[in-house]
């Protein structure tokens, strides 16, 4: 990778030149506007010199093409929701906010799919599929907020991706803005292709270092017609996980499956019925099927047979929306109670392979000891990512990323990954080397070259 | 892209170095080896100066560290089942047959996955998976022949992807030997991965022209305990569409859709009970549903209900093993039929919106009576994905060469791909630049140019 030149700051003349070319409204340069675009749901702050608020591609083209001319970084936003500091401006500039591209401008049942812009909210798409009944499965936990670009951008993931996929599975097609300024479509319009290299798979996940999502051609799927869930105690983590492993060999593939840790049930289980108490070490798991109102309700019965079958303490049914709302809302639950328990919070996103869950959540208590923290873990059990949630008091930053340091190294030795959905950003690129080897870590850096020999693009992400 | 150094012949020293290097048995220049490698399922034929059958990833990085010395192309081969002459070597040198790195190494239940080196083959794996309870979906026409690493290559599709997707959504991870002779891992072992950019999903469908996959790490899912399948035959090719769409709307999503037109159904009519006999422009399609024995059943019910209510002049249902193999038997025996039909066979793979399907098949009787040719289309209802078998006597060359054209045109025009899942290889890349615009072209050969300076490894693949 060529060195980055230094960037330019944004003078009064710059600025004047954005609003002659993208529209007087387009740039802002206020201070309120600034400081909303600092931040996203990372600890990170990084100030950009002007906001600029594109709604068409050709907007975007004219930026990069003013971006690269000038010197100064770019750096696409949609809703901020990403935990890894994705969206900030870590070398000032401009941030480019998407979230005003928010047209649905197809939902189209015939075809199988959606085409919206890139600003367009997750739940958004949701529901307008869903009133055509068709269904958009990719639900990362920020879906209220989150934009289908920066989901595509980022290869969000969620509870649904055990059984469906993840966003990557979902996108067909994508319109983008190349650093050069150029807006080519990459992918295709149908439900298959492989014409030429699958640039539309290459830009999906690269965290808007290649180019800007400014068009998206969906893959949608017919809309489950009944959904069942229930929650399962059992004594063990391991006794849980093994179930996990009984429920797919039954045949049975979960459209959820979550599992809160011992920690984690007990910042929680005051919101569940459970008469007795869970003993210590106890765990939870939270399981979903879907399909026809049968199927559905067949397959829960042979989660029901399978969890009791391993040992589980409590089941408790919802076999109706409300209830099963209640159980996902003690999900939920327990990332703002680990949130609210310490000032230090750090939500690690780790994915093993699903035989060594067990085992790997067994090393948590030692590596709690050692740097004198709190770990709680929870997540996507069916997919082996582990949310690794450190929490804990200021001034031990330096245990936490020692902490860090030995966690990620464990991932990796046992088979696994750093990441399963969250990205690399900023916040885990100091990691990076743990896991990729010189080799791919420079064939990586030539890739971002080939598309954005400038740099202007998201710099400093991923690759530093 | 930089120009294509002239490639130096083979010299005996040459072969010399490679058998130093590889081992003597590695290397073949016998006339009969040659013989083999210079065709594959196209009608092309390009004969190597050597073959090299490589046991191990060090055997081709020695390989390809050689080719960039010495200045030989390499072109991969796994069992030469692809259509369009991807394996085969246009600008001679050694042809990389990678069939004997066939060892399955692990097929694991418990981590949902399996690995293999490149040469297993594809129905080898699903029926190792199926031992032990497990399904590997993509089902390519030759999966009794086709291999995992050229299946992952070119991306093959199936009867299956309708409801499982393409052999892209089985990589999670990739040992992949680069043209500099690096070996590096791309991807995960692990069912999710957002760790730099998803070098693995670029390499899939780049058709062995970025790297040579040496292992693949394939997510497997539950085996279905039950599969149903049915044909139902349509007055109208038109009828049948709709059906299919109306099959998605009713919440069932099969996992085979297969149609064959009229001219098909003509072909292989004889062996079907159908009486009457179905009137001109009727059309068949071949349905199936799978999952546990009950939602199979009753999806296929549902089915059944949609096929009648949308007009079916008749309905094979095949409730066991035996009658379905008899009615895969029929769809199979289209292909050989057309194949045997007339000289001139030329099998395109063009996909449509699934909503256009109805009206480009409308088309083809104005292409054959323009072109004096005669075209079957049967395929992959439930992607769109069409089989356009253009059949001819010897002589109208130029005839089947401007009806492609027109052809592909019109599939591109209709929002359309020219290839579903044959991929570009050498047959199709005269017509690339009719679907892809020249900014996305120049990008992609620029990722080809950072992969593989020297273009030595599969050269005049895809891109000229």
């Amino acid at each position: 990778m060529t060195a980055p030149a230094p960037y330019v700051p944004l003078t009064a003349e710059t600025i004047e030149r954005l609003r002659a070319a993208l529209g007087p409204d387009a740039v802002s340069t206020d201070a309120d506007t600034l400081d909303a675009a600092s931040r996203d749901a990372s600890t990170e702050v990084h100030r950009p010199e002007a906001v600029v608020r594109a709604v068409s591609a050709r907007q975007v083209a004219d930026l990069l093409r003013l971006a690269a001319g000038l010197r100064f970084a770019v750096t696409p936003r949609g809703a901020g929701t990403g935990l890894a500091a994705g969206a900030l401006a870590v070398h000032g500039g401009v941030v480019l906010d998407l979230s005003g591209m928010n047209r649905i401008l197809a939902v189209d049942p015939a075809n199988l799919l959606a085409v919206v812009e890139p600003g367009v909210v997750v739940a958004e798409l949701r529901r307008a599929a869903a009133e055509q009944g068709m269904f958009y499965p990719p639900d990362p936990a920020s879906l209220d907020t989150a934009t289908l670009g920066g989901t595509a951008a980022t290869n969000a993931g969620g509870p649904a991706c055990v059984k469906y996929g993840v966003t990557r599975h979902y996108v067909l097609g994508l319109e983008v803005v190349l650093p050069s300024g150029e807006i080519v479509t990459a992918g295709v319009a149908t439900r298959k292709g492989v014409v030429g290299y699958d640039l539309a798979q290459l830009l999906v996940g690269s965290e808007g270092t290649l180019g800007v999502i400014t068009r998206l051609w969906l893959r949608l799927v017919p809309l489950p017609e009944a959904t069942r869930a229930r929650v399962a105690v059992f004594p063990s983590l391991g006794a849980a996980m093994n179930t996990v492993a009984a429920v797919m060999a039954a045949g049975v593939t979960p459209s959820a499956v979550e599992f809160l840790d011992s920690r984690c049930l007990a910042l929680v289980g005051d919101m569940l019925p459970l008469n007795p108490p869970p003993p210590p070490g106890a765990a939870l798991l939270l399981l979903e099927t879907d399909g026809s109102a049968e199927a559905a309700g067949q397959d829960m019965e042979r989660v029901a047979a399978v969890c009791a079958a391993q040992g589980a303490l409590h089941q408790i049914p919802a076999p109706d929306e409300e209830r099963r709302a209640a159980l996902w809302n003690v999900r939920r639950q327990v990332s703002l109670r680990i949130h609210d328990a310490a000032p230090i919070y750090v939500p690690e996103d780790v994915v093993l392979p699903l035989a060594r869950i067990a085992a790997f959540v067994e090393v948590l208590p030692g590596l709690e000891q050692r740097h004198g923290l709190t770990i709680y873990a929870f997540g996507h059990a069916g997919d082996g990512n582990i949310h690794i949630n450190i929490s804990a008091p200021l001034g031990v930053e330096d245990a936490v990323e020692a902490c860090i340091t030995e966690l990620l190294r464990l991932v990796v030795a046992m088979g696994g990954t750093m990441s399963g959905e969250h990205g690399i950003g900023r916040a885990k690129q100091r990691f990076l080397p743990l896991e990729l080897p010189p080799a791919s870590m420079a064939l990586q850096r030539a890739l971002k070259d080939t598309f954005d020999p400038g740099l202007i693009l998201n710099p400093g992400k991923v690759f530093a």
